[in-house]
């Protein structure tokens, strides 16, 4: 091997004895050089270790970089498609049915025209899936924003008030959240016993003017106004419309008391519907619902018990303790320097940007659960609502599956006649085809929202392992 | 725009109205598309998406596999040059002074040849650092391994043996933990006043015979008698050099014997030595040393303390929350399979491969403490062994220091004559030479082990956050 002045080797064998020494030099000849031409130093040495360390760093960084343009232009082509599924997918749930009609009459103690396809022009329709709800034609959102402290009573008693924006009108109503409780009431009252109508976020009394407690209602507002906006029974409903559209506090005033003297309300809104279609047995469909939604119940607080232990743990003992790793060996380069002893300001300078690098990671930690964490908990906590509503809508189904079981024993006894018996059944029938559109709407609007939240929280936690800087 | 059939395109805005669709093809052109004319399906974009999400971890991972290739092969080089290093290094702090001579004689009773320099040739020299030691010419290290159940008294009791093979005879021998202690005993009565003994690893009653038990006091044992062999003096000395070479038990027990009753023990030995050099005040120093070696100290137990609370972090909790948030993924996949719900094989295999590698992230996570956390703990644990003997040193060189301060005074009151403050204060010259010889080699370990543990803490840590599979 040839070795030039200048050249670096790489030592292969020091063994060799005899003044020689096996090393390699950059175009990968080996052989044996004398040691005496070798210049082997200790400060190239720990240098060199801590360019290792820095390259390492950076090329990881570099690579983190690269990986996240990547999947930032995926994400944004995936969101593109996305958009055009969702509505296409929606738009498909109607299946061929689009040409009900909703009665759009109030008249005070009328019975009809609260509930989907009173008119017996058909509710929904029957897709692949099964009876599904009749959807709108086009789909509500609504946008709860701007929280704003008001007072009333000359300033004795504040309250805050939010603003209602919904796409169907795009002009703001404010309301507080005891408006938003009472709109919950009579969606519940009206709709739920067929319908899951989940609970709005909880009350609280102290500390309720703090901005962050603010931002996490409204944000929990406008994820249950949302829900309620995309379930078609529920945005099609007179209350609803009037809470998201009204004119003035006449209007809203005047429309609470009729609401309130609703008595289309309770199982009365089976009653109202009609699928025109063949009777149906409901039993083995009532099994597998009871069996999914207390099987998915336990899974989503299975879910969310892990998910909140792991977002204390993610935000306070965890980065505290990178925090304190950090520091400690910040601490120790300090005290290193303070030896009196010379050459070891690599050490130092790597301990220090170790324990600068190791805070910066209890930040990225801490932070984190904040990005991705806290949507699929939001998403589960939802869901958990939801799932919560169903075990009511099923009992009210059970009960007048026993009913029905019972009418022969019952015409039999006298206690019923064949025509009630009959009436039964079809109300029976009814309420089927009312679960299974409920359940259907369930089904879809799970698949689309766990997709969203899986898609957004793996997204983060990949973004996260790129971004601590190690 | 033009488009050709089976042409991909990006949906810009499906609002534009009149059955026309604003989108871009692959070449970057924008334009209005007649609708009739577009395909979009919604399994093409649900299987897209978990498509985006496999190519986001296969990329990852891919990359992470280019990185850690590429710091293999440098931490490869780095090896090559540490070793190189090493050896120049401690070559190095020899300096000039590399004539001295150890008496070997060992007579009964003679207190001369058991400490550095007695021959009058100079312990050690004075480096660039100020005085060190004088270290071998050829390095010694040892090796302890092969632990062996013995028995005595016929099987009634029972013990652990281990092999401990030196360099220098690469000839193994066996000692029982109570040896270690034993030789611990010895080193620390002859040589505490001057030289850092730290303490053996704890002994410990249960479990003793357990496997993980006796790897780790091994390891310890190990990690105890590598240090005691790169002390210049200690590793010099007859009472070690029995310990590793003896060649049979008559020559053990002799040795034993004769080693207990050495009186050249305490503070005898600081009158063994004779730097040759020019009288020398310490109290600057001494007190460098004491701010210095307490500071140490504390910051490595700071460091001790967070890095043990870390492991349990790691080990424990969080890894079995890891693993119970890939359960709950995986749970809610089998429910979601359940549905009887058509199309969401994607969501249900994509909430799969979520949780499966989470269990693995789980996995990796508990597994890493051992693979760069042990080493920087075992390293700071040494040193707080280590830093714990300074304070004894340090009395015992207050003590002189304030002794010759009242020289004097005592002089004058007649207490003591002025040959004796003479001596004690050529005496406490020695002791500085001494100590600071001590601390020399402390921090060229020092710096060395820091070096090293920050490189292999640092690399470890690197590695698992290329190795978590997101």
């Amino acid at each position: 091997m040839t070795v030039r002045e200048g050249e670096t080797l790489s030592v292969l064998n020091q063994q060799v004895g005899g003044g020689w020494i096996e090393a390699q030099n950059s175009r990968g000849q080996t052989g044996l050089v004398p040691v005496d031409y070798l210049q082997v130093c200790l400060s190239t040495c720990l240098s060199y270790l801590s360019v290792v360390m820095m390259m390492v760093m950076m090329m990881t960084m570099l690579m983190m970089m690269m990986v996240m343009m990547m999947l930032m232009m995926m994400v944004m082509k995936v969101m593109m498609m996305m958009k055009v599924c969702s509505t296409a997918g929606f738009e498909d749930d109607d299946g061929d049915d689009d040409d009900g009609e909703w009665d759009d009459d109030w008249d005070e103690g009328s019975m009809e025209g609260h509930a989907p396809g009173a008119t017996g022009d058909g509710e929904g329709g029957m897709g692949e899936v099964g009876p599904v709800w009749l959807y709108p034609q086009s789909p509500l959102d609504c946008e709860v924003t701007d929280p704003k402290k008001g007072s009333k009573m000359y300033g004795l008693k504040s309250y805050i008030e939010y603003q209602v924006i919904p796409t169907s009108t795009q002009r703001p109503v404010n309301h507080r959240y005891k408006h938003f409780d009472w709109l919950y009431e009579r969606l519940l009252e009206k709709f739920g016993s067929a319908i899951a109508i989940p609970g709005l976020p909880d009350k609280q009394v102290t500390g309720r003017f703090e901005e962050q407690f603010i931002r996490g209602r409204m944000e929990r507002l406008q994820g249950w106004m949302r829900r309620m906006c995309r379930h078609p029974v529920v945005c099609q409903s007179h209350v609803f419309t009037l809470f998201l559209t009204y004119q003035d506090q006449k209007e809203w005033k005047l429309g609470k008391r009729r609401a309130e003297r609703d008595v289309a309300v309770g199982q009365m809104i089976f009653s109202l519907m009609d699928p025109e279609a063949p009777e149906m047995d409901s039993v083995e469909k009532y099994e597998q619902y009871s069996r999914f939604t207390k099987a998915m119940d336990d899974g989503v607080k299975e879910l969310l018990g892990v998910g909140q232990t792991h977002w204390k743990r993610c935000t306070g003992p965890l980065p505290k303790e990178y925090q304190r790793i950090g520091e400690a060996f910040i601490n120790l380069s300090t005290v290193f320097s303070s030896s009196g002893y010379q050459g070891e300001s690599t050490l130092t300078d790597a301990l220090t940007s170790a324990g600068t690098i190791y805070q910066e990671v209890a930040e990225i930690v801490a932070e984190q659960p904040k990005r991705d964490l806290h949507f699929l908990l939001e998403t589960n906590r939802e869901y958990k609502g939801l799932l919560g509503c169903f075990p009511e809508t099923l009992a009210v189904h059970k009960a007048a599956i026993e009913k029905v079981k019972d009418g022969d024993k019952m015409v039999a006894a006298g206690r019923i006649s064949t025509q009630e018996k009959t009436t039964m059944k079809q109300r029976l029938s009814c309420m089927s085809y009312s679960l299974q559109a409920e359940m259907n709407h369930f089904h879809s609007n799970r698949i689309y929202d766990y997709n969203r939240v899986m898609q957004l929280y793996l997204e983060g936690q990949v973004k996260f392992y790129e971004e601590v800087p190690l």
